[in-house]
């Protein structure tokens, strides 16, 4: 479906190129049309397998307005089905996540496997005609890359590793299956989701939005290797002998074994249409992004470090947590500035910059899922 | 119209009852015509005689979106008339109730009777042709049964006497009419105002759901003599020597006179579409169910005792109160899980139990209004 | 358009007279219309001279939708133009108002004058073909009547000093020009736009609803010679000896140089679609009226003193704004009140008393706009 480019340097700028029409930022129809052909239709990244490292732990997500229970099954298996009662439509689980044996409705006590096979009704079976099996749990589908778990409503999705068949093992170096969340931090952001992909996808914002960034990654100096389709992105270079942290040091230990060049660099990818994959180093960013309106956006921000970073003598997960927070909320403010101005009726598509050809990417990417 | 059948036998269960399709509970069109076929056209309940007893006593209700004023007249008639000047469209009356001598709109002091007449309207003798005899009050509908005060808006009404003459006499004993209502508490439940029915209409959800409920009527003991139409119910027998209660003793002495079989007895009643009639030996639970959207409805509760009760010993509303206080909110809370999980694409109407005769019977008298 | 009548009596109050259809307080679709046909199209009250008197001082207004931005250019010109930046329509300016040398957006730092001209974009000359003279901000309309700014985002808009030809010189004894604010109150009303100017052209109202006012200035006094078209009103007489203020004592030393007669006056004109305009011997009260939805009103209140007001041994502003402040709270209730009874399947349009001539000509010029 999506082809990638290998090169390090950036396609030669369009003239053409412009930002997306006032449309795709305020109309209420095109934004149930993206969760119907975006959303409700592509794999998308709800969380990681260390998230849920036992039988019975699960987590809930939320998915084009649907309640999903993400659960690792009785033999270990990474299961999603619809948070919802085969009897009279309750909510089976409350908890944002939890633990448990079964999963029983609260309202009539109907009891379902971690596998969404229903076990018990009582007194259904003096119904005529009733039959267990016809009562499962509606199932959705799920994978795991790397590590990180991708549902997906759609009932004939192709499967998660020919979705990912571009990255195969590129990143492998970094070891992403293996590390743990050590924090989340959730943003409520009042702009349109897509705002959010194409400020992460460019630097050109950099002097003016995020001066403590700008002094450890020269906004000038992305290189990026995947320049169109639904990856999307390269690495920055981070001065020498520094960290992307408040005090500039590194967080943590390595992540990973990575190829010494990268010792100094954060790679930067966005994931279409709702993961941004930000490696470093000393930690993995992601960010989660789920669009809830035309004008506002929920985004989990995880930050995760190597299983025994614990142990080491530098450890400090809040020195990057912090930064990061820090200039996230720089991003997302801009982001909600442009929200605003771009439901004016003077707001006509402008003309991206040289330093704008990922953002115009992914444009591109976009208007091909919405063609 | 409706037609009840008296049995102590719920009827077979029928092998197709399901739960209502989806679109009843989250369709804002059908929400629409729901109020305006159903709620515009019944006989709703709006209080009880006693919360007006004398001339000039008022109470607000807010019915199908309109404000009304029920008040008692100077010929100590209940009546009820739209809260809207003649003039301007004001308010007349800001407060949810009160005493007033005359209606006296608080712009430009336009003053009505009681019984709605026009009395006075500074300066409109200067204009041609004004007739004061021209700008009553519109008037509503208002009935009174068993001491209840029920208004409908449409005018072309069958007397509130025919609409409940299937229920002439069944009630008598309990004295309905010279209750006082002690307390009131109003409930914002984010639930469509069907699931409330069907939740108050069976006890196979009260194992899970109400446990202290359980252990003082058993969950499957319920005997049903009102099993179609528009009234539906019938009683429980609660443990010998026990009351509904938090401490389990009776909170007040006996509201009626009834048969000695029914000192041992809750009966629980629906009167479609908005009043749920819970009698118990020692006191009266009386819900009013008002719809305000397809996942919103308002819901007051209050709670009747003899009118003589505050003299007797044994008297403690409380004891009664908070118990229901704490069930009704049980309740409520797996209301709202299951409009949450019923607005899901992978919602199908459910089949119903066979401990879930009356909710089916309630949807078909539902969809018989809605057809 | 609109022709005035000058005559110091009310027209003969025509039989017909009545409030408008309740559609045009409650319909979003004509709310939409008024926003279109004359919001969008009028000359609009945004602000006064002396609140930018520097080059580089700016506020923003909210018209229509849009965020303006009025700025003092270079030149000492008063200016407006959209508050939207040309390359990826961001908000240039966030606070309400300022002083600034340039206008520069804060995401991607491109920079404009005070003018609007593109002074800097960077990495733009990257682009092939790109022009900074095809980026400047987009301008809107902006006039200066008696001092006070008005904007338009009609392009093809008549000539400010053109629309207010019919009052040219009638208000220059009171000096307008030269006054200084000393206050903003902003009030957030849940009534439609339209009942608050109904509400203005009349005092029919003050004896139920501002007995301290009544005192001041009896109901019945006003003698309006503004009586047809887009400016109506005219003065009603202060008691001798009195100031409209809490204390009854005039607040400041007089704004103007006016003729004897009115030393003991107050002068109120409605300015279609959005002034009104309170003159006193002491002080000049201004509102702001912007329609936000159909049942909600932002009202700005600004009071006006003479610029040496502060050097005058009675300056007591507070004792002026803390009466209007009491008078307007007032006012905007009774309004909340009609709009909720408007919205009743019971209103009809009522019938205009003879007190009533200038809201029933304010509602003729409205309906000739929308017609």
């Amino acid at each position: 479906m999506a082809s990638t480019r290998s090169t390090l340097q950036p396609p030669l700028e369009k003239h053409s190129a412009t930002t997306l029409e006032q449309r795709y930022f305020v109309s209420a129809q095109l934004f149930a049309r993206e969760q119907q052909e975006i959303f409700a239709r592509s794999w998308l990244l709800a969380g990681h397998v260390n998230d849920i490292p036992n039988p019975g732990d699960y987590f809930l997500a939320n998915v084009a307005g649907e309640s999903l229970i993400i659960v690792r099954d009785a033999t270990a298996d990474v299961r999603a089905c619809y948070n919802v009662c085969r009897h009279r439509g309750t909510r089976i689980c409350e908890n944002e996540s939890g633990s448990v044996r079964i999963l029983q409705c609260p309202y009539h006590n109907w009891s379902y496997g971690l596998d969404g096979r229903l076990l018990a009704a009582p007194h259904m079976d003096e119904v005529t005609g009733f039959s267990k099996d016809e009562y499962s749990l509606a199932q959705v589908n799920v994978g795991v890359w790397e590590g990180f778990i991708f549902v997906s409503l759609e009932p004939d999705q192709l499967p998660l590793s020919d979705w990912f068949a571009p990255l195969t093992g590129k990143f492998s170096p970094w070891n992403l299956a293996r590390l743990n969340c050590v924090r989340r931090i959730t943003y409520d952001v009042r702009a349109n989701w897509k705002l959010i992909f194409q400020n992460y996808s460019e630097c050109y914002h950099c002097p003016g939005v995020h001066p403590a960034l700008s002094k450890l990654t020269p906004y000038d100096s992305a290189e990026n290797d995947l320049c169109e389709g639904p990856f999307l992105g390269g690495f920055m270079p981070i001065r020498r002998g520094h960290s992307l942290t408040l005090s500039g040091n590194a967080s943590a230990r390595p992540v990973g074994d990575v190829p010494s060049e990268y010792n100094h660099r954060v790679l930067y990818y966005s994931i279409f249409p709702n993961m941004l994959l930000s490696m470093h180093p000393d930690y993995v960013m992601v960010h989660q992004v789920w669009p809830r309106a035309t004008d506002r956006t929920l985004i989990f921000c995880d930050w995760l470090f190597h299983p025994n970073a614990a142990g080491s003598s530098n450890y400090n997960p809040e020195d990057a947590i912090e930064f990061w927070d820090m200039t996230n909320k720089q991003d997302w403010h801009v982001c909600e500035l442009s929200q605003q101005g771009i439901a004016s009726r003077a707001y006509k598509p402008g003309p991206y910059s040289s330093r704008e050809s990922i953002p115009a990417a992914w444009d591109r990417e976009y208007l091909r899922h919405m063609s």
